[in-house]
């Protein structure tokens, strides 16, 4: 069916939305760098092979336990760099503002960019700023813009995964989405959950540093682990086994998704990484992150295998075996 | 006075939009690139100089004689990078779209984009699509971002303009912001007017080619060429003279400029860029930009002097002298 409205659906990361960029996106920019769908684009410009990546943040509420918008868009920006094998250098920002909107929060946000930029060691050198009259946007929307420079000797992408490789998460899933939705519905827990917002680029130094087998590296944002393995599984054409009893999530984060009937696998993490590293590296690369803060809870949680190519399977803790879709619908709009 | 909400002044280009970035945003983010304020910033990565630009769309209404939000989105950011002497190669497109947003309208509006960029001879490699809730958003915002090589010798920016220099204007003035303005008032006059939305990196590269003395380019968009103006005066720590009957208008824009009450040095233009060239080179550069097609009605309008440092003067065309401030106040919200 042709849809004739965009929905909600459409921004999920999930089907949907995969559906609108191949169906209209692609054919109108019709390039091969781009059909290349990764987290950014991969450039050769006067000799220097970079990286480059674009996101926009409409995130709702704008402040939250772990985070605001403001440092939301730097850590995303650096992260979808990072997941490119690149060393993240400059951002951009822009900036639309919804008339009437409180300097004091523009200042915090701004600030707290700043605060983001400098922990990750990132510079951001160019913006811009429209404000539109009251009404036509909710508080702030921010758009990120980096450009990151490539020095590892092999092409990370989502069509690089092999049979026999290991798949590694960095740490808990989860985190941001559920801490998204209980603020917005105004749900209070005993212990206070946070977003999982972070720098992934400090991370990934080490781990290129460490192997150079490292085919896959993705961060698991909108549309959630789910969806982004299995988009790993169809640009790289192979099949992939996860164990749900090897995920790591907090027990807290577990039991709000079982309560509120949300698939973790599904909610949307903005410090995470997907690695599918060569089975012989792996134990090495899975050091290395266990050693690092954002990596102190990795876990290798599943493997590449020729056999279901495109599809996901998941064994169940109890013993059972399901195929993982991609997202379909929308869980949580505004979430990033 | 310190205001605490932001007006739509803020988003003007002009006085109030330079007091937020500098009071503001420039102190967040803390670095000298930044600090420089051109249209774009210069970059050195991996041994190549390149040019790195953003710019976020939010014109309403989204479409109008003369183009729409998705040209204007490419033609802008490639124009940003052109003006920093570079060679625009790779864009990057982030879409914030309002649910329940007609897919048809998406679709001329990635077509647009996707002929605009190859008009303009770059490819859009990288995006995002978000898609807010009803009334979050006012149909649709873009974002552009934007990588370009630069390859001349010397440092275009505000701040290079020397005494003795001449301004060249590379066409007619007040043609986009007069469009978009009529256009949203539903106001119709005798012959069509249109948005001179085009990209300027054709013609930049003919200039460059042309001359080693090319020491400022700038697209006076926001804020139009009297803010522009008045950017170069204050960065290069020089004083402006422009001539008013040199300044190149059509009738019907003046004609409709006068009625409305508008002052055509302050609406914004969005296919044309003011030079500032060493005396001994202007002619030739001229003649290179009169045989192009986005040049043809190019006129030297004034020169740098060094009296009156800061400030731009203009030989009315009734013999007078005036002042030319930046713009303050919002002339037009929305307009690109």
């Amino acid at each position: 069916m042709k849809l004739d409205k965009i929905l909600l659906d459409h921004g999920s990361g999930g089907q949907l939305s995969d559906n609108l960029i191949k169906d209209l996106i692609l054919p109108a920019f019709n390039n091969s760098i781009l059909d290349g769908l990764g987290d950014g684009a991969v450039l050769e410009i006067g000799g220097a092979k970079l990286a480059f990546s674009t996101d926009s943040y409409v995130v709702d509420p704008i402040f939250f336990p772990g985070g605001s918008i403001g440092d939301l868009a730097v850590n995303g920006t650096v992260n979808d760099i990072s997941m490119c094998g690149a060393e993240p250098l400059f951002l951009s920002v822009g900036l639309i503002i919804e008339e009437g909107f409180p300097v004091e929060d523009l200042e915090t946000i701004v600030n707290d960019m700043g605060a983001a930029a400098k922990k990750a060691g990132v510079q951001i050198v160019t913006g811009d700023t429209k404000v539109v009259t009251k009404g036509a946007a909710d508080k702030i929307f921010i758009n990120t813009s980096g450009v990151g420079i490539i020095n590892y000797h092999k092409m990370i992408s989502g069509a690089s995964a092999k049979p026999g490789d290991k798949i590694i998460v960095s740490g808990t899933i989860a985190d941001h989405g559920m801490t998204i939705l209980t603020q917005r519905e105004g749900l209070k827990f005993e212990s206070e959950i946070k977003s999982d917002s972070a720098p992934l680029n400090d991370l990934v130094k080490k781990m290129l540093g460490a192997s150079d087998n490292i085919n896959v590296l993705r961060d698991p944002t909108r549309g959630g682990m789910g969806t982004v393995l299995n988009e790993i599984a169809e640009q790289s054409k192979i099949g992939i086994n996860i164990y749900e009893e090897n995920i790591p999530i907090t027990n807290q984060i577990a039991g709000i998704c079982e309560l509120l009937g949300f698939d973790p696998l599904y909610v949307a993490n903005e410090g995470k990484l997907i690695a599918i590293v060569s089975e012989e590296d792996s134990a090495k690369v899975l050091e290395v992150m266990q050693a690092e803060e954002f990596g102190k809870d990795a876990c290798i949680i599943g493997e590449v295998t020729k056999d279901h190519p495109d599809k996901v399977y998941m064994k169940t803790r109890i013993g059972g075996e399901r195929i993982v879709h991609m997202l379909s619908g929308e869980q949580l709009p505004r979430i990033c």
